[in-house]
């Protein structure tokens, strides 16, 4: 467990929660970041490092990691600090108005303000309405994403789901599963149509069972975990199917998680906030960037590149109440150093 | 005289306005853009292109001068056109909905949405509250800015003021003049050290006269022209000097000019917009950058180019009202070409 004190604690290391850091910077308030993925730059680093982006302002074109690496240049001379590879969980009110945060791997960040960068919110799995479900969950039969394939050698297991993943996954599975059977409610794959196409001939020739038009409408089994499920398909009777596995692949929905335990309003998971500094209705607490709404909101970075410098007027206002606030251009006073 | 068509009329060509093609372009509207300076760029290229600015998220440190290059390839492919040197008188509504803006080289640009980017406004000189002062304008006696200094050899000339300007001008009339005077309400000088040191040296030596603690209180003449002013000095009687010329060089302030018969509402000579989409009251005319305000409101090149990207969603809405617009990513879809 590590304790770390700071002006601002920011959650979410894109790159809204890092251009924070400089315009926390300037007005020489201290930042620590912290981001559930093992490396800054969010979605830029994780899904699109090496994708071109053309709508960042005085850049033509620019690639998302190399837009990252500028940041993180722009931000040194500010000596941010991270914790990286934790998610944050708690957010405690102390009682000298200041904030406790604390993360998945027990970090606690004692602050002033806390600024939520969070992007879409962290990544989850969409699972299928099927009662009791969770009862198999955790290594008792029911998974959402295959993290080990040798998991499910010579083990009999059924896939749901009608993307890339779910075809990609069957195209694997085959060779290893003793049975494997894809479940898909439609007739037709979203997936790529040279995947679709390999899972029909692998269907045809016996290596899987495919079912069209079927979903998994039960699921049954003991303490010890899951043993059948049942499937419905279209103009049939329910039928169980004994299996040691379902894994439905019905793709990742973002989830704000623990943050919406925090007491902020929400709307459509994502924080409410005032379009004049980007405060929640939670005093201290600003949200910037995708995870935030107002009227007119664009999920585009250079809009959270704008609502982090009005946080930070505000944020420095919140945390030094008596002290007169004059702008300064970076072009007359430079860049100070923290 | 010249007649433009164009979807979006942008007035001023700084940083923001430029930016906006961009936006605009990416939803395939078409731009024509004005400004009254020579060149593109506004105050980044007409006072500080080779100063370094630090706060352009994604840039450690740009030259001003590079970041107007680099938004100028970033708009390219939008082929934008331009109209320089000329500045915006008239805003006529038209029948259809449309607009009609109107420059004082006669140009006139037929559009359907105006965006008004004329960041501080056009620079006028400062004007002290003397009676009767402007009879004397226009190549009469008073000036207040020396356009050839060789207009005043062997002249009588008296200026006033206590900063750079008048200092510089001062040492650098000293030589041309007959008789110099300066008048300063002071007795010490905002300007450069060394330059006040000069002046009070070249005071001293009888290369000009120095009158600190004084002001210029009244103007004389006849139709023909300035014929003498009256000097009050601290402590002192005031008395009448004969002068060919008076040259109040008391600074420039920034002036919406033209705009401010446009019917916009306005707060401190800036433009009253919402955050939601950055319009004025006049339905079609947005106001996006530093010649706007609104609660919060930043005067950051950063916030114009995230007000840029509201205005332009909005402007489509308003030209193209049946039409759904659906937010796309460069990443996904590169740039378009109009």
């Amino acid at each position: 467990m590590s304790t770390i004190t700071t002006d601002i604690c920011i959650v979410g290391a894109g790159p809204v929660g890092l251009f924070a850091v400089f315009e926390a910077g300037l007005l020489k308030m201290k930042c620590h970041v912290i981001d559930a993925l093992p490396q800054v730059g969010g979605q830029l680093s994780e899904i699109y490092p090496k994708k071109p982006i053309y709508d960042i302002p005085g850049f033509p074109m620019v690639l998302a990691g190399d837009l990252v690496q500028n940041l993180m240049e722009q931000i040194k001379p500010f000596h941010p600090t991270f914790t990286l590879g934790e998610r944050v969980e708690e957010l405690q009110k102390q009682e000298d108005g200041s904030f406790k945060v604390i993360t998945s791997g027990q970090t606690e960040v004692n602050c002033k303000v806390v600024v939520i960068a969070g992007g879409l919110g962290s990544f989850e799995p969409r699972k299928p309405a099927i009662e009791n479900l969770e009862n198999f969950e955790g290594g008792k039969g029911v998974a959402y994403m295959i993290l080990d394939p040798e998991h499910y050698r010579d083990k009999r297991v059924v896939l749901a789901g009608g993307g890339d993943s779910a075809l990609d996954w069957a195209i694997f599975l085959a060779d290893v599963a003793k049975e494997l059977t894809l479940v898909h409610r439609g007739t037709t794959f979203r997936g790529a149509p040279e995947s679709a196409a390999k899972v029909t001939s692998l269907s045809e020739e016996g290596h899987m069972k495919l079912l069209l038009k079927s979903n998994v409408t039960e699921v049954h089994g003991s303490e010890d975990g899951l043993e059948s499920v049942t499937i419905l398909s279209d103009g049939a009777e329910p039928y169980k199917l004994e299996v040691d596995a379902f894994i439905p692949l019905f793709g990742l929905v973002p989830k704000l998680g623990p943050l919406e335990n925090w007491g902020l309003e929400l709307e459509k998971s994502a924080i409410v906030v005032n379009t004049f500094d980007y405060s929640t209705n939670v005093p201290g607490v600003y949200a910037i960037g995708d995870i935030n709404t107002y009227p007119g909101k664009l999920k585009l970075i250079l809009c959270g590149f704008h609502e982090a410098a009005l946080m930070a007027q505000s944020a420095y206002s919140f945390i030094y109440p008596d002290k007169k606030f004059v702008l300064k251009y970076t072009t007359v006073n430079g860049v100070p150093t923290i």
